[in-house]
């Protein structure tokens, strides 16, 4: 019964341990560094879970100060010095990655002038509450001079990051280091070429497919108990983690403190059960790295799209896979006691129903790489200087009906829809999709290794899927890059034709038409 | 469903903004320091009440890192120059205190030399170990030389610190500024010489008080929703706080979100009652200080005494109370449905029943003081080297039979009972007893003020209650000292007279003799 910050007045740290190999010190260095990101990332968990509301103005505070920390870490002279020893050394395979990505996020934080980051920071959050009144008033004219200004601020920031053929490449690369616009825009191209007349086939051959069984009365509690079961039998190590409950679902966390969120309602079991397996997924991707190189380079995932090949592999192909409901229908049906006529072929094919509808994340598998691609289209033109802020909703309707065949009544079911570009986010849209392509083309691999899926997924053999995910993916961290990971596990650089064949397969099955 | 450390790679904090004016500038620099102790309270909460096990080692990690950027920028020499300007430019009142407060951290902190720190770190983390092991050995011998060690540093610690009488002084100082083990010594005598004759009485007095029925079946769902209502009732904001459960109550946070736990016995309902009322007490405190003084000297406790008298204040003189049960066993009856043969007058003497026990923290309001004086003797003869530390068993038992009239069967109810002095706390202890002391003579000025107690309590009017304690206590922070605020509020310095005083009137009540 004592008040917690009293107890401790002259605690404090550990001192950095001054080493005389280069290497070594920069790894010390970097890892002071990632502790800071570590308590931010649960000081945000906590915002998002169990903050009191009126504690959001301190939280505010200490995030930026401690980012603020973070960041004279990553530009400071110390680290440029201590770069240039190691790099004079001699670098190997392991400490030429870790020099490389390292000296990466040193090259691009030192790149963005002070001034230039406090501006931004001013007009995003400015344009973040804009976007809300926008998006609820239905009104993008309000919200188009906001995104105007923060595309000018990206182009500024394309001009000091630098890049060789498009200002899109120095945002995409934020995200998705070595991958250039150009790459993305010709397999969109190809993609969407394939994908578009799929959607056409599926939504007028008829086939119609009852789920109205999902939006029965499912207590929360059970819900909860039933996730807790599956993200388990997956691999996900409560020890190291835990589930709660967000508005919007998201993983976070440190190497050995990884945390999911889910989402419940009671009349739909569809959004806790997806959302859960989907963070799970990333989850395990963060449980995956080697102990020995928490809080380094070469324990951290190589970028956000193969991140997202991780949580679409598990929701997507193991999650929403027929053997999966074979296995694990029967756990669900006890849990809720009122699923009795259902069989697993009718919940899988309710849960991988394709329907063109207006919101991304509610989107199924097959129409919601188009929503990503739209989006990367409209970015790549404003950003290209192409087109103007305030066409975007002619420009976002025209595409939409193009793509998906129905054209959304209002902004807020448009354009507005998603908060990404008020934060400033320009080039994180197309790596949702990169993620599918990702885990489709990572799955050929895996089954031509460990044989078939199916099987291992109905018997519960989940430990051999994920242990082949570890060894050739989760293990590395990033020691290759992802046009390195891919060449070595796949043979071949990333293209779209494992997720259409894997597409067809799947919706060929499922709607009984030839694709 | 996004994987949140990636979304935002660059976003970083608020520079400082320099300032012309020395004043606001020192005040900028320590608000930036106080948000990353506010930062390090949430983590710590997190760590006592949803962090998954396994994530201790990061845990670890992740708040020394903090704590060592809090102590870099407590001994800095920007700190030290800072200091000098706003020294230079002159002081008035407010500044004069906040320029006390933070030279007195920046002069306590640049004390201990970096090494000494580090050796105390180390061998209180060994300590803790062996002081866990040893309890649960019931072997005070092998924690022995582990406290002698501490012991020894802690003579160290005082050496860099200074001190005039006794190093027990530089000690105590840390957690009660300006506080001598003289004033405490004679006190304390004081007060032991008075009360050790009460507890006689009351446990020869042959009166037997019933409180079986505070150990019947109390489902913890109710024993939250009721906590909730009492604590609410005393004024703590749920808008800027939460509850939570944890194994050892306390309370932190930071000034908009301050958070209490408590703990829960399906077959008690005291522990949970008190524990929680105590740490809204706390709460109350830290929720009192003025918005333009948050994270600044003036919006901080001003010792962990005054913390203790606020805690105290609304545990025992206002939760121990009888018009307190008169106004609030109705609610507890109402949501267990198993007390209607209770009544208030019951109720409140089993919640005030008077035990020589061995355990401090079960202590009742009378013994209580006897176990924190007897700790307290024993540190300060530690400290002047009249006692060594393979000799306290024996000290402690003799010391234990004298006060309290029984004798610990065993050194995990006796000497080994607290954590503290593994910590390194030495000089922590007293504070709990002076908090009493503060508490009894805060309330004889509250009610010359404000009247009689018993009936704003009885009729729930607990807010004028609370607004003459933000009045004259909360809303100052550190402005006064304690021994100013004592002196200002009751016009003379601590004493035990209002503590006796107090404790004479309610026994002599409950035990119906003449004390």
């Amino acid at each position: 019964m004592i008040w917690k910050k009293l107890t401790s007045p002259r605690v404090f740290g550990h001192g950095i341990t001054m080493n005389a190999n280069p290497y070594e010190e920069l790894l010390e260095y970097y890892r002071e560094t990632s502790y800071l990101e570590g308590a931010n990332s649960i000081l945000g968990w906590d915002q998002e879970t169990y903050m009191p509301p009126g504690g959001v103005q301190d939280r505010a505070l200490q995030m930026a100060t401690i980012a603020a920390m973070i960041h004279r870490r990553t530009v400071s002279n110390e680290l440029t010095s201590l770069l240039k020893r190691v790099k004079d050394g001699g670098l190997d395979g392991r400490s030429g990655a870790v020099y490389r990505e390292i000296n990466r996020g040193h090259r691009l934080a030192r790149a963005l002038p002070e001034e230039y980051v406090r501006e931004l920071k001013k007009t995003t959050s400015i344009a973040q509450q804009a976007w809300a009144k926008a998006r609820s008033d239905h009104d993008f004219a309000s919200f188009s001079p906001h995104l105007s200004r923060i595309i000018e601020l990206k182009k500024r920031e394309a001009e000091y990051i630098g890049y060789e053929d498009t200002p899109y490449d120095a945002l995409l690369d934020g995200f998705e280091p070595n991958t250039r616009t150009s790459y993305v825009t010709r397999i969109f191209h190809d993609l969407r070429e394939k994908l578009v007349p799929i959607v056409k086939k599926i939504t007028t051959s008829g086939v119609e497919i009852e789920d109205s069984f999902l939006r029965r009365d499912f207590p929360i509690q059970k819900q909860r108990e039933v996730l807790t079961d599956l993200v388990t039998d997956m691999g996900y190590d409560l020890e190291h983690g835990r589930m709660d409950v967000v508005t919007h679902p998201f993983s976070t966390g440190t190497p050995r403190d990884v945390r999911i969120t889910t989402r419940f309602d009671e009349k739909n079991i569809k959004p806790a059960l997806f959302a859960c397996i989907h963070e799970a997924g990333h989850a395990l991707y963060e449980q995956g790295f080697l102990e020995e190189h928490y809080n380094t380079p070469l324990g951290e995932p190589v970028s956000t799209s193969i991140h997202e090949s991780q949580s679409r592999f598990w929701e997507n192909i193991v999650g929403r896979s027929l053997p999966y409901w074979r296995r694990n229908l029967p756990t669900v049906k006890r849990a809720f006691g009122n699923l009795d006529d259902v069989t697993p072929e009718m919940f899988h094919k309710a849960v991988n129903k394709v329907e063109p509808s207006y919101i991304r994340v509610e989107a199924d598998e097959v129409t919601y790489n188009l929503h990503v691609m739209l989006r990367f289209e409209i970015e790549t033109e404003m950003m290209d200087g192409k087109i103007e802020t305030d066409e975007i909703p002619q420009v976002w309707n025209d595409k939409f009906e193009k793509y998906l065949g129905i054209e959304p009544p209002n902004d807020a079911l448009g354009c507005l829809q998603d908060i990404h570009w008020s934060f400033g986010y320009i080039g994180y849209f197309p790596t949702y999709t990169l993620g599918n392509l990702y885990s489709a083309q990572f799955t050929e691999s895996m089954i031509s290794q460990i044989g078939e899926l199916d099987h291992k997924v109905e018997s519960g053999d989940l430990s051999t899927v994920l242990g082949w995910l570890r060894k050739n993916i989760h293990n590395h961290g990033k020691y290759y890059t992802a046009d390195e990971l891919v060449e070595r596990i796949t043979g071949g650089p990333l293209s779209e034709n494992a997720f259409i064949s894997y597409v067809k397969r799947k919706y060929t099955d499922i709607y009984g038409i030839t694709l």
